[in-house]
């Protein structure tokens, strides 16, 4: 296997790599119970919003396929369903994809029963949608990376920020998708990952898995963007997002906003690669977009084994910044390339 | 003492922070021989270019005044000098301060044996000369930060990077001087310290001399500069300096050229502290300052205990970059703010 795949489902377990051990170790692990799924989840063994919700779905399966046996009647599978569901919903509350998917396998409970299917029907359309989240998942990603290749030829350099490749789905990514569907194609690139302070997004997962790929990765501090874009190395900017405004106002890793400005000053294209489903036409602009901040400890521990700031110091630390719409050249979606700064970008898509 | 003092000569020892233990300790040596100075250079318990210059003088003086008593004849005494001004050298010989700091001494030392002077007033001589670079260099830093201080006024937002403070120098440091100055003014400000990686010279130097010396500082990761200035938290920009070129191209630690770039997008001044003796007018643009590439190890280790980066990646670690003239707002020198893009900035000073 060239690319990595993140998590899919073989012989009833959900095998994931496990993200806790890259990149220097890579292991695959087979969960084969609703509580090592759990854990997996929990202790981000697997993470990534797209790669949570289909570890969730399988989860819930694999949960309702080992007890099915056990089952005498559809109330007491209907109960085991429930416990099983709000089990895997508290494994990481805040993530959205996570209880997404957990709704997706609930209408399709609802739907075999509503039909009168058997205990054994019912796990087989639970897997069904299980399976299918994952493959809609690579379907959606592997549209990205078409539409966003047609923007690529040979030798163009391309800088990535954090990572949202096939580490944090199932495969392709949404960022690297372009990259990945670019090698395919045989045209060679040249990718310049930031390694994404601070917790290093771009050096443990994005310049390894580009790395593992084959593909022509170069680590560099956040702070080299520039110079390495002045010296004419970058022709593209993708990156993914986590949340896209109404506006087009973009929010997305810590460091995205400032990546989006060099590119605009040194006359780079500067692309953001959304499944429709980052889109969220509820919030109208950036400004309302809520940054969570994250421990200091992030900035100032970490670091060999001493504390590498002094003790007490300040420090301010925003998980994610908003880049304008402005500085967004386009959104590069499953659905095209929209460009940005347009009143009415979303259409009647969204 | 609210200011850090990092070098200073007392009692016939040299006196130095040793920073290989900050931010986590400050401990103060005291150096009372010529191999313990040689040593604290060679390990970086004494490092920044002027810090350095001052120690080697400071180093050969008290070498000559250990030496003294024991010296029969001037013939002897010269010996001694020269082979404790070689040994010094080569301590760390890229540092151009420590050879221009250990020529100061010689030409002191010639005058005097010149003018007839015996061993004892000799010795003399060389103590004055090493405390008056130290002198010297203050009010160098001193005159700088009061120039720049006029630039400032209660309450304003500073962002700097890496460390051009006290740390580097023997007090105040260069880009640090006008905080420290208007401080002593009773100025308050708010001072934002890029974190400066790979090698964390904001986190360890920056912010650990401004906050002991009470300043208001908060740390940040370098990506997360674009998000506080878009907030209208920074007001002006202070850096230091490695080399000006005649045209004013700037080259200074890496990253200073992305903030400069994120400075202009936000209409923010960005303003060089360059001593003097930064300026090199044999170097026409900054195109021709050479940029040193430092060793990967430095992105790729040094976390936690494991390897953070994937084996074998590619790096790239420009230690400097060169901030074009055009995205200097002006230079405060010790002789006064010289705007930069101007055809003959150095005028006759240089």
């Amino acid at each position: 296997m060239n690319q990595l795949e993140t998590i899919y489902l073989e012989d009833n377990a959900v095998v994931i790599i496990d993200q806790t051990l890259l990149p220097g170790t890579v292991k695959y692990l087979n969960l084969r119970t609703i509580e090592d799924v759990w854990n997996a989840i929990k202790i981000l063994q697997v993470r990534g919003a797209p790669a949570i919700g289909i570890a969730a779905a399988m989860g819930l399966f694999i949960h309702m396929n080992n007890v099915a046996c056990a089952t005498k009647n559809l109330e007491s599978f209907r109960s085991e369903f429930e416990k099983g569901r709000n089990y895997l919903s508290g494994s990481r509350p805040t993530a959205v994809n996570l209880n997404w998917a957990l709704a997706r396998m609930t209408e399709t409970f609802e739907a075999a029963v509503t039909e009168g299917k058997q205990i054994d029907d019912i796990v087989n359309d639970l897997r069904e949608t299980a399976v299918g989240i994952r493959t809609e998942d690579i379907n959606v990603c592997r549209s990205i990376g078409e539409y966003g290749a047609e923007l690529l030829s040979p030798g163009m350099g391309i800088l990535t920020h954090c990572n949202a490749g096939a580490l944090a789905a199932s495969k392709y990514g949404t960022a690297l998708a372009p990259i990945y569907i670019a090698q395919e194609r045989g045209i060679p690139l040249k990718v310049y990952a930031d390694e994404t302070r601070p917790i290093l997004q771009g050096t443990r997962l994005t310049a390894f898995e580009l790395h593992r790929a084959g593909i022509d990765v170069t680590l560099i501090c956040d702070n080299m963007a520039a110079m390495v874009m002045s010296k004419g190395w970058i022709n593209a900017v993708f990156v993914g997002c986590d949340r896209v405004a109404a506006n087009g106002d973009t929010a997305n890793k810590i460091g995205t906003f400032g990546v989006a400005v060099l590119a605009k000053n040194f006359g780079i294209p500067f692309y953001v690669c959304a499944p429709f489903s980052t889109i969220d036409p509820a919030t109208p602009a950036g400004a309302d977009i809520i940054i969570e901040e994250r421990d200091s400890g992030e900035i100032t521990d970490m670091w060999y084994t001493q504390k590498m700031a002094p003790e007490g110091v300040k420090t301010y630390n925003p998980a994610f910044d908003v880049t304008p719409a402005e500085y967004i050249t386009g959104f590069i979606t499953e659905r095209g390339i929209l460009p940005s700064i347009n009143k009415n970008i979303w259409g009647d898509n969204c």
